[in-house]
């Protein structure tokens, strides 16, 4: 009797840990968007669940800026085109006279954007075009590895959400193909994502300027050239999915108005389908934005995410921590 | 003494049925080329080789008209085009007297083709363009469960090659990754890749038109746009694997010269890296054509196989069987 009772006492001082240890989204808040993430997972991938999908068809897409990682106070992206500006301004001394990489120069970011979308893509195509895929591989991973963000100083990969890191490792373990789906360049994403998402170049799927075929030295590259070849936004999303997956996913999760028809195509399949929100709402872990953001603007998906049946993130609310445990100082 | 007897005398029996049965090419006659291809996949596979390559790198790409199934006497999208021609005509009246069509109308293929790439552009348009993607997906499912090859009136999905139905196979039990990288349209091949070859939507690579993100009655769908998005084939072939794969493949399989650069582009890296030619020397079983065909012309790849150090099949030497024994009648 004794020995027996000593051993629902240990069994009910561990069951809580065992729960825990077994729970595979441990730093999301118990509550209903963990419940109806973790509920549609276990539908379409338990053997034998009425709902069950092959899997084949379990297509997962994921935006990344604002969505895997942050995007305040601006996109990873833009602060990588910024520094390469200055880098490369020693070979360009007409930029300290030019618009908009004078104003870079100076460090004035905001008067540099001024020039809108024209002065943004001036920027994109002297950054990023002009080397071949190989070179400009290396050039993103130099950079990746010792740029910090200016408020957190951690280096960018550590500003990934670890909730997301949870998903996506408990999708892949339950049979899903995990992609990104990202208005960011394709080749800025791919050089890290694996290493940093477990998503492979070959699930990467964003915007691109256009490449050739050519030879260097009798040897073949392949050049980037500046020119747009393709925006993976809004209407461009599922057309990317198209275009690069050929089917359609059955789960995707974004964050702003620029994933509306990504989520939209996503949902309005037959079968069972989930569509996610991430919304931004926790001003101190992060930064709480979004119908009036410049960068990852949520609107019209926010209003509409009821009628449509997504589900909606409240990162304050259902995300225990933001970021990983830094691990490199 | 006697039982041992015995049992040398079972053993060396069955000895050649175990190697036969362990053999991953057993469509593949013994020889150089037979071997070149398992050494290299042994090398860059096997787990504490001095050659092994990370699985995340072990991609293969091949071409498929010609070098996974038949391509002749012409490649089975045309004979899809000329079908859907056929299936269309009663709402397009206008054809009875306007070529291309005409001709098709009228049996005359080879009239038909007389207006060259703009005849065989606006046949394309014409026939793959028009329909949402869910639609093609359909109408391509639908013929080729049912359209025979005119000659050895076998389903277009009995004419893939044996002996490269047990290389996918072989490599996918060796981690590799393996990718389709074809001239032909992306979309028509996907319906059918994967029961037919193993590979998946999203490894397949291909030409392809332009896309829209439309609505129909309220509900999203992807028009199929009568403009040309990319065409997969000689330089493009490099391009498109970049576009979708995102790094370099360390095997490739081609037979045509629209397969030279794709094959150069693999085997131009570094490590090792190994390009395949099927070369289609069989007039018994298939079709025996190279330089002078105008269907998969194979004459600069050929003469230049040996510098490039690409190995080349004969498929008359080489494959002891073309086809696998049909199962459908």
């Amino acid at each position: 009797m004794r020995l027996f009772s000593v051993c629902v006492t240990v069994a009910l001082f561990f069951l809580p840990m065992v729960v825990r240890a077994s729970d595979p989204l441990p730093s999301w808040a118990e509550g209903p968007a963990k419940e109806s993430i973790l509920g549609f997972i276990q539908r379409v991938s338990a053997p034998g669940s009425p709902e069950e999908v092959p899997a084949s068809e379990r297509i997962a897409v994921f935006d990344n800026d604002g969505t895997l990682w942050s995007e305040q106070p601006m996109y990873v992206q833009a602060f990588f085109a910024f520094d390469r500006v200055r880098q490369l301004a020693p070979e360009h001394p007409e930029w300290r006279e030019r618009e908009p990489f004078a104003s870079i120069l100076r460090g004035d970011l905001a008067t540099s954007l001024q020039g809108g979308e024209p002065a943004l893509l001036e920027i994109i195509m002297a950054t990023h075009a002009g080397l071949t895929t190989d070179e400009f591989d290396r050039v993103v991973s130099d950079w990746i590895s010792e740029a910090r963000h200016p408020v957190t100083k951690r280096r960018f990969t550590q500003m990934v959400y670890l909730p997301m890191l949870e998903i996506l490792a408990h999708l892949r373990k339950s049979g899903f193909k995990t992609f990104i789906v990202s208005g960011g360049g394709i080749d800025f994403m791919r050089p890290w994502a694996e290493a940093v998402y477990g998503v492979p170049p070959e699930q990467v799927v964003g915007s691109s300027i256009r490449l050739a075929y050519q030879y260097r030295d009798g040897s073949p590259v392949i050049e980037r050239l500046a020119e747009i070849d393709f925006i993976d936004d809004k209407v461009g999303k599922p057309v990317g999915i198209q275009q690069h997956i050929g089917r359609r996913p059955i789960l995707a999760f974004g964050n702003s108005d620029g994933d509306y028809q990504m989520l939209e195509w996503t949902t309005a399949g037959s079968g069972p389908r989930l569509g996610v929100l991430i919304h931004h709402t926790d001003n101190e872990r992060e930064q709480a934005y979004d119908r009036d953001s410049l960068v990852g603007r949520l609107d019209r998906a926010l209003r509409e995410a009821p009628v449509q049946g997504w589900a909606v993130i409240d990162m304050k609310r259902d995300w225990r921590q933001i970021y990983p445990a830094s691990v490199q100082p």
